[in-house]
């Protein structure tokens, strides 16, 4: 068994490595037989295979969320990788592998997060912002450190919603270091919660999808609801000016009424919120496109760089 | 003391009339000298008019809100009607005069619109949604009835937020009736409760401004909110899909993001409250640029209906 | 031979019907011969399939139009319905099918919709707009009953022209009862005439295309020529004010320049027809792609929605 | 009397000369006196100045169209030049003065405008397209060589429409001449009729508005109108090909549908007379706007050109 | 003499200091009279005031740059504070009155700034881009901190250039720290130099106005011309990657080609610099309208901020 | 050997003819076998067509660039051209076959282009911009002649970027005799120099892509840097309004932000080349989308013509 990861191999090298189907696409081939349109990740990346002429128990086997032995071949087509797979199977019972090995991660430990969230909530003097964000993190603490911060755009990885969170409250610290008029208070509140409706918006860490509220409702509203929720049952008038200003912040951050922000921002901290939630996204995405991309070449038009393709260089200068 | 109202005279005819000060502006002229700018009303609508040379105590006396006795010319300024204000004064102690009569109101009474309502509230037939909108509007009942529907574009009259809501729910009717896999309950109560967060958005019938909460929430979060306390109160699952359903219709009424809405419509009935919306809301703004427009003229370019010219014609065929 | 339509056979099931070709396009294999790919309907919905190995005669054979018998299994091709084809051939002679019996056609027939136009005509009182109605409807009475209202996006189906005119008449009928400004002749002439340019800008209710003057000219213009010369041989003074609103009613039905029309609506009978004509398209699309969308599931991203997804309810509450 | 025009005094200069009354607005100042705010113009141009106290008697006196004396220092307001006016008065009945005399016109005679138009007809040798055109321009001789092309943007004098059909119509011809692909007839054709609609669109060459059927149905349509009416009257078939593309061509020439195009040019001509009206407006604008602008200044903004400021040189090169 | 500032005296109160005329028109009223209409600074902010009956020696004395003694009254005038200005005159020439203290500068001295600068140039370790940002500080160092950073819109007063420049250093120093994969040479860089062109776009700190250079040819060309100048000075490879990506950084700095910049960020320190470029421009407006704010209201509508109104908090909770 | 071109064969029919390959694709069939995927092309046009089953020395044989003796068959797929090929070889070493005689190239020969533009440089009498123009096409004499003016939009051949200057500055000389007010010699150097900044933006006249220098800093900015070191290099003043105005020119060109001119056009003659360009760009585009459109068909949706189809007529009527 080789101990490099899928990335690691060169194209036409020959691989024998135990990988987690991503997902597993059952098709037609034009002959009428059914094949497995797979793909297979490590924590090196993604890469697609087909497995050819399926049986149906091959079809049953290999589903979703499984870890196999599989031995394949890297090739290019049309210009991105792929797997021409030779062989695939279950691994030995006596095999220690588990599902989570083979996913990406936040590149920080839940404990450590979880330390640096507290060292943030005692910065957080208002008291009522104080009880309302740690009500709500204890609340959502299982899914708050496991969940991916989108579907698929950016920290699209176990733990990618605490990281980003925690991300942009670095980012809130240095500026408000910067700019004395900023209320700590208002902005770290509002950087932790703002993104926490993922919770419900998103269906979990694996095979992201978007739930029925989160369609319906959306992430932003459905975490104004806790917000309601967690004020009544914590006895704190909603509409007292603090309470106001915490809604609002956390309503804003998407910045404009077309990116589903229901207000524009009207305070400061509405304000760097949602500029510091972009530049974070954005340098996440372009780091991940950069992994992909050869030195000295464009990547592909990216998305959620509203197209851009970016550029990575042949030499660094830090 | 004539019997006829503001636009009832015609140009350069003098009037003696009771009015109410809508607004009055202190400003100074070229002299440095302080005069009253007036916005006089009744029914019939408001006129602007000057009070030049004010003393201290005119400034204190003549304040929005006060009914007072007028002699003044009706004029024409950049083509619009202007009021030269020869006096101006309080009424008998003994006049029988109350502000409420000099605003414009909608053209049903309160009692006749309760009723509808209250009509519409049997055809609920889901029992959350039945309750919440009963909850809600008996929470509201004072405002809803005496609020306007906007500050200014339409239904800004004494009881339009009512009206307004009536005469969707009126069209929702005839809709459901064509169209049978409308769900009625779904659509009746999602016209029911999709503006009452104006009561909150905004300050009263009288010089109606945006509160604090209507700026920083907005209308449509507001009602949210009270949904999500009622439930709450109510004992009702917020995440079972006819709770979704109810706030995912209130929510998308906007129709686009850029409207304020945090989701578009997506179930029909979300369609169908959005597009009423727009289709009382554009009928009433015609009807009330056309008021003052003659036959076989052209408006003046209205904000709300996207800068169009709207054209009075000169015959009727109903 | 199954009496079961196409869509009442469950995904692996084998079938064997009649059905009609929609379309048939001959391909290239990459081993180089021919194959058919066609798309079979019935009025329960189309599916397409392939037809392997297609000798010459097969592709002179199987064209758009014709019936055929059909044995095939219905499979899933990412996640859409396809056809495995096992056999295809001609129906007997002595088989009674009818083309027509296979195209999905507007919930009324064609003598129920022609006694609500004549209903509908008694109502315009306005003498010129009468006639006009009555003139340009008899001439394209033929094709008014029989067309589609659009090539694909909503009432693509025989009878949809008449049947969208219809319901937007019946839906103009309960405005007008509301509000008594309308002007129901104007109204009601306006929405009669307003798509008949469909009758030229489409090629017809079968594998519909758009004709050269549909293309060139497009339909809003169209239907004007047709006024315009009705006016002319009528001997009706076209630049008198009622021919200039039935005009403008009908040129400004699209709403906005960037939907093709000339100019936007400024008389409110314009303002109205427009937003009916956007409410009952739009419910006719929701129908129509919530019929292949599982209770509980969101549809895909629909182009004539402004790429919204709808949801499918699970529960009626009707 | 002197004999120079308006804008060839200075600032606080005094002038004595005849002017044309543009406009003529009544107004109340502040003291309840009537006074006239003027426009006053003659071929340099048009500035604005008060007649303070204004009598009844000069009120009906000194309206639009009518030649006066006038007194006035130039001055300036806000950055822009105003009259200053000391004494005005009706011309000796002895003077000869005609109102024609003091509106700016096109730099052609009306004579050398129809031979060069004659010019062109020779050129258009599709016998339906010459026909149809010979016949409207005939129809609306009159009005076509008199009518200005805009209210205000561009082409705005005596003889604006015809001066600018025949610029464009020259260009035509030297890109026919280098292109050729170019089908002659058509272009020509085109651009002959291209704005004719505006003699029904406007009002006339003086204190130019938009009439009532140039509102509701616009130029572009009014002259499909006039094309549709003159090929039945000539009994030419509407639905040739020759005849879709003449319409086409003049119905996309504002090659956008946001620009009142019902549809976009989609034959080569239609796209050369598009982009041809485009360039010759904005030449004939900023000609206009650079008259006005001292060498080495910017205009103000343009609101024909999208807002720009455009800048005058200090030095010609040419 | 009072010592307080413009802004330190309340609505009514009677005030005699010295001020600095910002600008001065000179206007005509209705009786045909001139009068100037003035705005006046000190380091508190601007308010208007007229002077009336204005002679020849007035206008001539009054000028923008003037330090002159005023009598005054603080006054509002639609919403808005102005001054009833009751005497003005020249200071005494014993008076110590420097132009220069009345102008809003930035808060830190020149001196603190060009060590910071220094120390920012320390950590530029790449050669090339080193020289280069020595070489054109050096060339533009009297300008550079001298200079606003714009006209009006943000850090508009003496030294805002520099300043504005060194608060987006200090935030890229905190996300090269946060970051790692972030090139700090090349973020250091291209910071220091991205607005550098306004010292040639922008007339200068006192009455600033735009340039013919600046108009024509923008800052942001400006700059790029001035790189590639210095490179070719310092016969420095234009065209080598470094080069290539200095230049990009700063192009791009506007993020969009809407907003002025011929080509996007396609590099990650591009990314960051345009969005730094953003977050410290929107800080520094808000920060100056909430100057003049009252606590618990909203702002006017600011331009910059995409016409959105900003709310003062009651309280702060830092 | 065929003497017929490529698009000279009709559909089933067999050809044996020499061919280049403008590009090929090594990709993996169903089976794992690798096959290349071609493009082939003569001045006729370009056509795809697939070899299977290619071993490694075909794939090492077969590359862009290559002239090879095919036999195929030209077939249709999905509605388009493609080859079936039967054989591929490489030429006999005698055969006398040049890759340029296989690429379309400008409809005039260099030597013609070379003498118009020397016509033009007599005509540019400004002494600077003559001496920058010359300078520059000098220095890029080689390229410019060669270079296309697009990687694939529009005059997408040899010679290209040439030609298509030559036909704009045809057009200005029609202009500049039509518009006496036109400065030539500005005109005319602008539209010489306006594009040549391509020649460092593409890579050349074969497989043309973007360079790094072309993505990063784009073709009007490379321009903008040759004309200020050309200047720098001739001793002629940058900040002279001659060159401000030259520049400007240029880098207007694109006529909007979004298109990436970093300033829009505020001289005329900026804004006559910016609508030359786009006119030229259109005519081309449009020839060459049509060429493969049959009579009486429209063309697909051309993205360069902002998705329009284009009509191919049935009669010439020139």
């Amino acid at each position: 068994m080789d101990t490099r990861k899928l990335y690691e191999f060169n194209v036409d090298e020959r691989m024998e490595i135990y990988a987690l189907i991503k997902s597993a696409d059952v098709r037609v081939a034009k002959n009428g037989n059914q094949y497995l349109a797979l793909v297979m990740t490590d924590t090196s990346g993604e890469m697609p295979g087909m497995v050819w002429e399926a049986t149906p128990e091959m079809v049953a086997t290999f589903k979703a969320g499984e870890v196999v032995v599989m031995q394949a071949v890297r090739q290019v087509y049309q210009g991105k990788p792929q797997l021409k797979i030779l062989h695939i199977g279950l691994p030995d019972l006596a095999a220690d592998v588990d599902p989570d090995d083979f996913v990406a991660s936040a590149p920080m430990r839940k404990k450590e997060m979880e330390e640096e969230v507290t060292q943030l909530l005692f910065q957080i003097t208002n008291p009522n912002w104080n009880r309302i964000v740690r009500y709500l993190l204890q609340k959502h603490a299982d899914t708050f450190y496991a969940y991916p911060a989108a579907k698929k755009n950016h920290h699209a990885f176990n733990g990618g919603l605490a990281y980003h969170t925690i991300s942009i409250a670095r980012l809130a610290t240095s500026v408000a270091a910067q700019y004395e008029q900023v209320d700590r208070s208002l902005l770290y509140a509002g950087a932790l919660l703002h993104d926490l409706g993922k919770t419900v918006e998103l269906s979990g860490p694996v095979g992201t999808t978007y739930t029925t509220s989160g369609n319906l409702i959306g992430h932003i509203v459905l975490i104004d609801e806790e917000i309601v929720l967690a004020a009544h049952e914590l006895n704190i008038d909603l509409h007292a000016e603090d309470m106001l200003l915490l809604r609002h912040v956390v309503l804003a951050h998407h910045g404009l009424l077309e990116y589903g922000s229901p207000v524009r921002p009207m305070v400061l901290e509405a304000n760097i919120l949602h500029q510091l939630d972009e530049l974070d996204a954005s340098i996440q995405m372009i780091d991940t496109v950069l992994e992909h991309t050869e030195p000295g070449q464009f990547s592909e038009r990216v998305f959620g760089l509203d197209g851009r393709m970016m550029y990575r260089k042949n030499a660094e200068n830090k």
